[in-house]
């Protein structure tokens, strides 16, 4: 099992496609767009109106690779993208950092040492620390900013947060739906013959108690072992056990983020707002597809297949739940409530509910609300009376995963207008003016996860994660540069390799706006240090090699970009910014008005912000409005562990948020046209 | 398994004691009045104050024995204690007959033909039939007591009712928990893409729809098998299910009496509000001891025994189930609803809950009031969905079997000033000013079931269950009416039996009121004809024989009544006639004022209301007043799966009734000494 920051855990354990043929061929099922995509298959790409004037100002690289941070004394190595806070390396990885202002810079209570180099001292640092421990390397945490690889030693807690900061900067005040109160009850007499409940009840007066079967059973026991002495466990307005003596400070929750590909868990301490442990694994449901798609299909061609796929993902639930309380040191009995952020299907899948309908058109779902479940209907062997809280979803392509996104980035808080895109083989985009939100599913394609690539992998070792291309370099060694997972010879393109690769490839020029490679003569004018590295492989496709694995091989025993990985690109990103396009429009506005971008999901925080904006795939905006939000699905469902108010919000984007249907607007397909192109 | 009327049930499966040392000698438990009674035995008795002047008309006796009812075409006989209506006799036992008034003889659709014998005419017989269709035997059932044996010909029912009659004259406006509602609707399209549930939802505008895991499950499955036209099944604001097709017609529930002895399970069609099939049997957990105490002794012995316990009567609720669903035809999957009357200790042991605190003083219970349980937690394959609705209590001794027989009996509702008793082991009694209600246990023993009395037995074939005597007549053969269980030779003495014997004697005047035989002497001339009864037996102990088996047999082979006998009886009577004069005191009424006493429980159905009143068991009242209530715990249950406004009455009895504890009273032992003797 792989443990690192959730937003690395989708690329470590992300599956690479063989082809799109199981998903697309299977029977009866249907994507939302597939007969606009088969059309315009058939009848070629289309060229893009009119060339657009490139901008540089909005389009500056970000750095290569990533950072390394190592914190003492949890031992514990994390790599995340440049320029996140150190605080928050240290919150998403279940590393406490003391905190009461949740890492705005006020409370001056996350300092840290840096013992392995030095870091900026801020405003707030001189106010804090002595020189001595400015030289020392103290700092606080939510004020560096991993720009280089750093060795982090956080002291020990000494304060108890009321507050926790998750998401996107989002401070929520602790209040979890678990509440524990510690009683000293006075003995029954004959002339004091209330009911254990009602003694207990009258003891608690802030709480309501509606005791479950588990905790009755336990009521009269635990009472006379303690002396009468006991702590009154309640989830909301369940009383759901009874512990004897005081057991206050020890409650957990589970945050789970079912992911199609991945799955990740992280345990929280409830009583002080912090994560206690992380882990992630591949989803077990992995042998019946890559996506959604060929897992619904499994189940319409086999009656075995739906309790199967149940049983493995409660199978994949339970041995992360293991494995965080394990790392934590945490009895899975004193784990009092999970919640689950998970797209629709995962969501069905888990559940047991066929998902068919979600694959099929109109793409209906059997409900956008949860009940409030027991972790046990989700195969977990936590506390007997332990409750799930799953995500609502807003559409059959807009789930749970989304609505948990939208809560942690606070898009329905914020008075901004902001755009969140999730990147994935669905992508889902909402749109807030600050008044409304708007939202709809993008069919990208298998893309983005290195699928229909030909050099295509998932994000593992090997796999080129950056490309950088300089066309006027004297040395042709150093005419491109590739960033890699761990440090090894490449031996494939990641998502955001491919990206990185066609935005420069357009910015050298060596790609045109329809996306076509200029002829190699042209090539050799545009980007002499780069014209040797266009070549053909089968069927005459042009190609360009990023990476040979020997001086002179062959193209087609190399890493290389072909001709048609940009179209099934150009695919994907149409679809997109088709997507965003429309719900601009929706709510009358001009894209220069976006105020903010926010790519979600593992894939989006690893996407470079200018190679994005360069093949078009978010608005024409500069780069420093485009930020990567990190796996906010995680995030939101830690939330609403912490706090039962953010739940209450998370229920209410049911309401606010207006879901638009794409794939039955008249004009779709000439707007998909329109976006192919490249924004050049 | 035996299959006879409620108030039988607890006859037939009345298991005989064979003492009383398992129960009071057993380790740590206590009965409230232990200490009174143990003294009392050490002192010896006490002669009474001052004899009291017998009141002829306040005593008479009702008919011997039972009648006996054959219902056609159901081919049911069933018997009955004379004077109940014959629409009161077919309801117990599950026959249909129309009613829309429940009974009250205003709606003149309970119409039956007695084929077998004639019956008086009513007025309203009169008004109902022609001449012709009297003389053929067409009655109105509500309107005939069955005071004679009957052959009772059921038409088949051609209304529905809106309301049923059930426990004493209550009737219930048919409003189930239990809903169904069958729709209609559209199909999703592209446009209309509502959920499954939120199409279901808006469809049944009448009713909340939250769905279990279950019904979501379901959801998409069925909607889709049945062109989207299916039943919601809904029981009180829960979706349980989404059937295919309509299935409004079929729906069901279960009403169980749970008793320490016997169990009795009542198959309700809620569309009809008709019971559809009665069974009983005994508890399984007889094993482990005959009345609460000892089964309480064996939890506090064996750490084992509580979940076997539980499982036996889990067991017992099961075989049940699948008995009356056999019987009645109704597919167990269509039950939707269970409800549970029982003492404290019997839901206790049930639901798995220690029962200690119940054992021990200072007597107190977990709870009052049950959550809505699931009828899986009560070990039922019912419907995946079906609830369970559990009784609330009044205390560790007034349980709820007795406020589901508040409800049954209306005590709440009533302005009358009503006294009800059940008698049993642990006697309940309550007494209502139609204003205030307050309750008490008392613990009677085992002599009213059989236990402690030398010739006892249970209420079985063979058992003698009427005494007649009369001192003057001339053949003394017929000097000893009995009336016997079964028509088979007498074998022993059972509750109501015991009374009749004591009663009489004391009537004649072979017992003097304190309890003691008359000296043989006197007993030739007060009664000649049943002087020769008289006897001795080991240790010299005097015995009156009610039945030699063959003329001239010992006294110790025949079956008789034995001066320690008498005594275990005044002891009983006495605890219960302490508890209602104390009861009358508390709402400082006079005994006279009393306008009607309920006896309760299956003991009770039997008993003599002469007898009752002879004896002091009752207060010294016109026997008309006096009322066999019936089963109505059984009643009760299925109150309140007849209509949820019930339910609400049975948890408002808890605000309103008052439990007044006794054996904490400094006055109990003389109060107890005053009612030792009978009010000859």
């Amino acid at each position: 099992m792989d443990r690192h920051p959730p937003g690395a855990a989708g690329r470590r354990g992300r599956r690479r496609r063989d082809g799109v043929s199981d998903g697309t061929d299977a029977p009866g099922t249907h994507r939302p767009f597939d007969d606009v995509l088969d059309g315009l298959r058939r009848e070629g790409l289309i060229e893009p109106p009119a060339a657009l004037v490139a901008d540089e100002a909005t389009a500056q690289p970000d750095g290569l690779g990533r950072v390394t941070l190592s914190f003492s004394p949890a031992e514990r190595v994390v790599r995340v993208p440049p320029g996140v806070s150190v605080f928050d390396a240290a919150s998403w990885n279940g590393i406490a950092v003391d905190s009461t202002c949740g890492g705005h810079g006020t409370c001056r209570k996350c300092k840290v040492r840096l013992t392995a180099a030095g870091a900026p001292v801020s405003r707030h640092d001189v106010r804090t620390f002595t020189s001595e421990q400015l030289e020392d390397g103290w700092r606080l945490a939510c004020l560096v900013r991993a720009t280089h690889d750093l060795a982090v030693e956080v002291p020990p807690l000494v304060t108890r947060p009321k507050a926790s900061t998750v998401g996107v900067g989002r401070q929520v005040i602790l209040r979890p739906a678990v509440q524990k109160r510690y009683v000293e009850l006075t003995e029954p007499t004959l002339s004091d013959q209330r009911t254990d409940l009602a003694r207990l009840r009258d003891a608690v007066d802030d709480l309501t108690l509606e005791p479950d079967l588990h905790a009755l059973r336990r009521l009269p026991t635990v009472l006379r072992q303690s002396d009468f002495k006991a702590t009154a466990v309640v989830v909301d307005e369940t009383l759901v056990d009874v512990e004897p003596g005081d057991t206050t400070a020890r409650r957990h929750a589970i945050a789970y983020d079912l992911g199609t590909t991945t799955v990740v868990a992280t345990l929280l301490d409830l009583e002080t707002g912090t994560p206690v442990a992380v882990a992630s694994m591949l989803n077990k449901q992995q042998p019946f597809g890559g996506d959604v798609i060929t897992r619904i299909s499994a189940t319409m061609m086999d009656p075995e297949a739906l309790p199967r796929l149940a049983d493995l993902a409660r199978q994949t639930l339970a041995e992360l739940a293991d494995e965080v309380c394990a790392e934590g040191g945490v009895d899975p009995a004193e784990v009092y409530e999970v919640a689950l952020a998970g797209n629709a299907t995962m969501t069905a899948l888990l559940l047991g509910i066929d998902p068919e309908p979600l694959g099929v058109a109109p793409f209906v779902q059997s409900t956008a609300d949860w009940p409030v479940l027991r972790a046990g209907d989700l195969g977990l062997a936590l506390h007997p009376g332990a409750r799930a809280v799953v995500f609502p979803a807003l559409g059959a392509y807009v789930g749970g995963d989304i609505v948990a996104g939208m809560l942690a980035s606070g898009l329905d808080r914020d008075k901004r207008v902001r755009l969140f895109i999730d990147v994935g083989t669905n992508c889902e985009i909402a749109l807030s003016d600050g008044e409304t939100i708007v939202t709809t599913a993008a069919p990208a394609g298998p893309a983005f996860e290195g699928g229909a690539i030909r050099c295509g992998m998932r994000a593992a070792d090997g796999a080129v994660e950056t490309v950088r291309l300089d066309a006027s370099a004297e040395d042709p060694a150093s005419a491109v540069v590739l960033g890699v997972i761990g440090d090894v010879e490449p031996r494939g393109l990641c998502g955001s390799g491919l990206v990185d690769a066609v935005a420069e490839l357009v910015k050298v020029g060596l790609l045109d706006a329809s996306g076509r490679f200029v002829p190699d003569d042209a090539a050799s004018s545009i980007a002499p240090a780069l014209a040797d590295r266009m070549a053909s492989v089968r069927d005459n496709e042009r190609v360009f090699v990023l990476h040979r694995p020997e001086p002179g091989a062959a193209a087609e025993d190399s890493v290389y970009l072909s001709q048609r990985d940009v179209r099934e690109l150009q695919f994907a990103k149409a679809a997109i910014s088709t997507g965003w396009t429309l719900l601009i429009e929706e709510l009358g506005l001009d894209p220069g008005e976006i105020q903010q971008v926010l790519l979600a999901g593992s894939f989006g925080s690893y996407l470079s912000p200018g190679s994005a904006v360069r093949i078009g795939l978010v608005p024409r905006l500069p780069v420093l409005r485009i930020v990567s939000a990190g796996n906010v699905a995680g995030e939101g469902a830690k939330m609403v562990l912490l706090s039962a108010r953010e739940r209450a919000g998370a229920d209410a984007l049911l309401e606010e948020v207006r879901y638009v249907e794409l794939s039955d607007r008249p004009d779709f397909n000439d707007r998909f046209v329109d976006q192919l192109a490249f924004p050049v």
